[in-house]
């Protein structure tokens, strides 16, 4: 059976979930289209790759990432570090003739999404930029639903992502609250996962009407670089510094096929967790998900007797997408990690079929135009046509 | 103990609601500000007025609305007919000195809204329009958090009002969807609840940015007027003429205040009833509403500890707004003739103590010139003042 | 249009409950059977009584129950006072010919039930229990379900009613914990409730299996009787007597067509308010109901496709049971009220079709046979045949 | 850092879930007490375990289970085959001087439970049986509000656990339909989860009154003896044969500290997936959780005041029990592989620091006793005290 080496350039909490995948994968998969090996990791520090190594399992560790960009062992490169090292990364894998997979969103900046894009295009690699919740279960179904015509013509599309992890204004200024590191705020961290499930189940977003807000306008500095997200407990004299992304935005959106919708992301909306949510409005149907409640896709059908006619709660399971796959019954639980399972065995699986898969490097990039789309239209307050980015 | 003697115009389905909230009040409310009587109702011809009283326990009837405004022995007029008569009857009303309480929207024209408004306000009289909804008990409970200061400063608010009785093509052409009846849609007939409850939890609403829709444009023609919503059943062959007013619209918002806000209804929702929701975000905690779940309020207050924080599910009853006047535990239930009685009462007390109460025809006048912002923004493509209206 | 006139003995909760449905029953069902007459009310004194009837709207009142019964003018007697006072009330009243409405449960021990049915048949008059909760519309519609053979043979029935109106041991001793008064505790007062559910839905129980509990045993002496549940705030110094009946029970059923069943009961379930709820399981399908949430049955259907099947929510309404009586659309709000305008409109029904109505003092009689059952069942700790009580 | 090397027994099902938990522990839980390497695997044909081999990650694989037993390198003996074969497996092992986790239920009867539990107490070797839920987050929480006191003292206890993979007659007779691969049916199953939730949170369960139903009394046989849940479609002509194991029980507990209980299972609940439920009532609180949605408990504080008392939702996360171990934000998404994922790490950390672990052989025994205890009362229809079984 054929073996896929992977380095992996990066070690936090995505380089744990991106591992976990690696090693679940054929346990879930069977047979698989490849084995994917853990070969390499990279981190800061020696110190701190040797310990990635023996934690996520990895036969090597490095702390030089070209390194491994140019290991000729190596079949995958893989890339969970803060945003704005990931154009440096993939551009060097892409002409290294390394496949690359790689953490949402794929760039800081627009422009630094585009370089990537050609760099993989010229390099004829397979590349994934890792939208992971479209590989949810439920919202499979939701997309076959949808190309099985069940719901009829999309009229609109709501879609949400909430959080209050960092709603508390004395949690840390994680990279996440920093332009140069993030590139943006609420928006490229949670937002793009909306606007990835809009144009996964409706179709390609043309313009956008938006809002941004900054409500939180500072943050303590944390002594040192790790992301602990809002479970860090800081000193209350910690030195505090600017916030310079958003924390919150509103847009309107009008799809090329002519359905419209809202979409909107906070990180202070307390008592909301991991709160992604859409709604959606056919002519013969509607469909209701929360990643809260991720087993379980809601819909409803129009065509049933006015008498047994509302949302029924489908759990995914056996009998849904990639079902056969994960657990034998529906509700045993699916969570973060299934869903990074399934993402790493599309990946794995598009290298050995040598076919393109999506998300791509392409969604990634258009993904980054819209966010500047509802950036631009916040700033100068008026619908922004995403072809003129 | 004060009798207050009423003239309602009207008999349809309002009207019914309407009646009972007269006849159920003091039963509620006790000692009662005053017993309300319901002294004469006027239908379109003198067999359904007759039947009208039978029916819902008025002592007299007519079909001659201008009777019953210029009867001496009346004291209120309850206007609950179709849109486009709401002007003629109330100012009528006003100028004989009653006081009015009228269905909402206040009026199908901006214009008409505001010479109600001059007409009630000239007279000296009380008035009301009838967005019950605010009265439900949760909505009410709501309001009190916010004013406790519970949930901090508020930076967002969104709302939705989803129903799916038109979703069907082939439901009836009522008065509803047509704009010289109704004045326009989804936005006149429910999304002005939503902007009711925008202001009555936020604040004053500035601009707006707003979308609309129209997806069903024809639906066939009713034999006769009256407006049995989605149930009737139409002859396939019958008739079509065309919808001319929205049925969906969407909009940003930014308040006086500083909080941002989404609104949005549609009659397109399959699988959504009374989707009547908003969710709002604070500084110190948030709150969710549904009124097809509408006994209880979702409220989560951040300075709860982090292993005990989440929404929390309050029921009204006894302990909250309205609450003694109601049931006597939670969850016995509260339905949509509970916010009509509530609202009779809180009219009723206001004319006993000679208050203003709201909403008031200042407050329908508002929502007028915010409706009328909406529709001018989605023609117009950009952000709107309301006071420019 | 006949007109039914009804002396009601009682003014409490219920005779607000009772007075609403009688006031608004035309109002919802038109053509109405007969029009109910609020005629006379009688309360324990005469200024209580002319208040009662000034608050419900009855023309007449009195202090002397025996006066109303014996009124030639009156049609119906219906009872509303605590369940010690039923029987000797009923008695005479079907001994005066009258159709009498009683609430529930029917009396406060076996044998007046017993007397009870056999005055009522012994007079030929009509007679209801009332246990309204079998008519939430819901309830309605998962009946027709069943009589339909949508979810097959009943496999298994599970019903709670739990509540916490009274799980402070400081709220006050009212009747409801006087064995001398009420008969018995959460038994009597709500399991009656899910009992009459069981034999709705599923059909006969021919044995018990129970268990009851008295958490708390001593509660503190209200200065006078009037009922007001959880709501009454007392001196901490307040002289406390003695709880002597159950505030807790569970039972094991055994239906007469082979299904077997679980009933729980509480009056100490901390977050739950009237968490009256069902679940059956058929060989076709399932039901779940929970009167907190009554506007909406969950049903499931087994012969849905495997990636389509799941719980629907199906909101009652116009095309549901009472559905064209009631509100226009679904979710506008099914209250407490509605269950009982409900009950009204079809006891008058009964009473002008000369039909008996279930819940019959038959009914009435049989759920007092199987609480006995239960009880004996719990101090004698094995399975009771209700038939033998 | 020191490896614990891992020989596992069967490669299905659980096979999968156990082989995650060894690969992904260190992952999650860093510094991890000890690495568990997955070093050989058995099958029942060496080509089936080879497979297993590469698709599990183990380094070596067999097809003779005495062969793991006795290999000196194997420091932990991992039991995930059908349920009749854990005795004599468990026993060898512990004779072996291995420390031992073995799939629930302990064993197929209660005979040899007791025979595993003697075996390894007599070896003095390390022992768990998986009832892997009750390391579900959300119920680890639970146990923590109850043993802070948060809900006072327990009252009452109700457990379920619905599911429908095999509602219909005609899915496959695995073994587990069989009471000699078995032992039980849905009892030993599911409902011995149950059992584990209510031991774990409220105390020692003293007596169980039972009823016990088989309602699909033959199923089809399958061809080969892979245990594929309710997913195998068969030929319509395929012979059947009996089911002799329960399908459905209820039973009533009497705990030893005075509370009382209800606990019941059922494999024919169309629409129930894995509904594995438990609610609790204190006196200062209550608790509900459902594993269909598994990120969540609900907890009500009953000194909370009456205008903010209600259910909270709790979703799980850093701040609950192993919290800081899995992901960084509530919500990100607990799925089956978690619970195993701590179970596995709590079983190596007892090996590593010499402490018994609890679910031990001494629980999975005294779980066999009471499901005895269940089924002989059911049998002999009357309450039976587990301390006499």
């Amino acid at each position: 059976m054929r073996k896929i080496n992977i380095g992996m350039i990066g070690a936090g909490f995505m380089g744990k979930a991106h591992s976990l995948s690696m090693a679940a994968m054929p346990m879930f998969f069977w047979p698989a289209p490849a084995i994917p090996v853990r070969k390499v990791v990279c981190d800061l520090t020696m110190e701190a790759a040797e310990q990635a190594a023996l934690r996520l399992g990895f036969e090597k560790y490095t702390d030089n990432w070209r390194d491994v960009v140019n290991d000729p062992e190596i079949d995958v490169i893989d890339i969970v570090t803060p945003n704005n090292s990931h154009a440096e990364i993939a551009i060097a894998a892409a002409k290294a003739g390394k496949h690359v997979i790689c953490e949402k969103p794929l760039a800081s900046t627009l422009e630094e999404s585009k370089q990537m894009l050609d760099a993989v295009t010229a390099a004829g690699v397979k590349h994934m930029v890792a939208f992971n919740y479209r590989r949810t279960p439920a919202v499979a179904l939701a997309k076959k639903y949808i190309e099985e015509g069940a719901i009829g013509q999309i009229l609109n599309f709501r879609g949400t992502y909430l959080q209050d992890w960092s709603a508390d204004p004395n949690s840390p200024l994680s990279w996440r609250f920093q332009k140069a590191l993030s590139g943006s705020g609420a928006l490229g961290d949670i937002g793009t996962h909306v606007i990835d499930f809009a144009r996964y189940l409706v179709g390609e977003i043309a313009e956008v009407m938006a809002e941004t807000k900054t409500w939180i306008t500072e943050r303590p500095v944390q002594a040192f670089g790790v992301d602990k997200l809002g479970t860090v407990k800081l000193d209350e004299q910690a030195e505090k510094r600017p916030v310079d992304v958003d924390d919150e935005f509103m847009s309107l959106l009008r799809f090329e096929n002519g359905a419209i919708g809202s979409i909107e992301a906070t990180r202070n909306g307390w008592g909301r967790n991991n709160f992604l949510t859409f709604e959606i409005h056919g002519t013969k149907g509607s469909l209701y998900f929360n990643y809260e409640n991720r087993d379980e896709l809601q819909v409803c059908f129009a065509d049933d007797p006015a008498d047994r006619r509302g949302y029924r709660t489908v759990y995914t399971g056996p009998a849904t997408p990639y079902g056969e796959a994960l657990w034998p019954i529906p509700a045993l639980g699916i969570g973060y990690g299934e869903t990074k399972i399934i993402e790493m065995h599309d990946f794995i699986q598009s290298i050995v079929e040598g076919r393109e898969i999506s998300p791509s490097f392409n969604d990634g990039y258009r993904i980054a135009q819209i966010s500047e789309a509802i950036l631009r239209s916040a700033e100068q307050q008026k619908w922004t046509k995403v072809d003129l980015i």
